[in-house]
């Protein structure tokens, strides 16, 4: 069954995975229903640019959805807690930093069941990554997998046997650099992405954030000149 | 540890057995912070039921979130989709009704956890059950423990050993009688509460949808006056 659908919801926050990760469901043959979070995030540019990446790679949709995460609070991302800079990459994965959003990706995937359910979309993208990654507990192997049994038991169509939820993450053993060059053979102009969760007022990434601070890595790894306008 | 932290989330819609669940968080010693949805239902009469419910059981907050699941749709509680009416019971159970809305326990679940891990709050109540109720997948037990492990594999404070996420049902294996007369014994007031999913302008329950029928056979069952307003 699964293999005869061809629709799949990707999520798509405007950043370099989830840019890769949209460009490799489109390889994949998918028609793909690009959906996006406001969630309160202090990095709304973000939004911007998954805006243009949608465009860019011709989804047939985007649904860009409010979530009051910031109501809840409890972040340095949607909260009044300062976004850690200069912390080195061993640092970030040894704990989980206070960018860590509560239950965000929980929150995200659930809202792409409700959509894929009524789309008729089986297949998730997410572009979760466990390597080059701020240490967040929901980007986990683990943690995707489980999800993944939870949707199969929650949802109408597939406790009646039409349907089955399948969650791709095709960046999760990638390291930054390789998901960039694997980007860039997509076809992914990486000048549309933002990644930085401090920008300038004009949208400058910051260059010292976690985000920021792989992303730079990435792209020097990679080989790759970095087009992201930092500020001065 | 989870004996420890007294604090829980309550789901409450406004219901009769989403507030028997509250009043039974409350009995069991609990700090209740009250959380209802805002998603676009027909029946939003039952917020402010939800409201007074809250105040009569002095939850220490109540939060009233917007999801956006009527923007997605797929429900006739939430879509163009007309309600059904006078379906008997039996049939209620034997498919699951257009009034399902797609991954809704999904979506309120994750926020409950992303409110409970700020709160510092491990315990989440929710008053789904699997006799009287209407076929929903995301009501059934398999569901709700495998949504406990996701929890747990997703929350930094679960990962790094400070909270454990448990999801308490306690009404998933009563009948609605069994719910109101335990609501009543708990000093629960009914009129309160409100469960048409297509009341009137003013507000009265409509008598012939799924739930006011399951409604309706519970206080028969019970013996107890039944104080709903139906619109005439």
């Amino acid at each position: 069954m699964a293999g005869e659908n061809r629709k799949a919801v990707v999520l798509v926050s405007g950043g370099v995975d989830s840019t890769t990760c949209l460009a490799i469901a489109k390889r994949e043959g998918f028609e793909v229903f690009a959906l996006s979070f406001n969630y309160g995030q202090r990095h709304r540019a973000e939004i911007e640019a998954a805006k243009k990446v949608a465009k860019a790679f011709g989804v047939k949709e985007h649904l860009v959805l409010d979530v009051p995460l910031g109501a809840i609070g409890g972040s340095a991302l949607t909260g009044g807690i300062e976004v850690p800079k200069d912390v080195p990459v061993e640092q970030m994965q040894a704990r989980i930093p206070v960018t860590y959003v509560p239950a965000r990706n929980t929150v995200f995937l659930s809202l792409a069941l409700a959509w894929g359910e009524t789309l008729n979309a089986a297949d998730i993208f997410i572009g979760v990554n466990a390597l080059d990654y701020s240490g967040y507990p929901d980007c986990r192997p683990e943690y995707i997998e489980s999800f993944e049994k939870t949707a199969n038991l929650a949802l109408k169509e597939c406790v009646e046997g039409r349907m089955r939820i399948r969650i791709h993450t095709p960046l999760i053993k990638m390291t930054k650099a390789q998901i960039i060059t694997r980007g860039v053979e997509l076809g992914v102009d990486f000048s549309m992405t933002h990644s930085c969760y401090d920008p300038d007022p004009v949208g400058r990434a910051c260059g010292r954030c976690d985000s920021c601070i792989l992303r730079k890595k990435g792209f020097a790894e990679a080989g790759i000149p970095d087009p992201t306008q930092y500020a001065p």
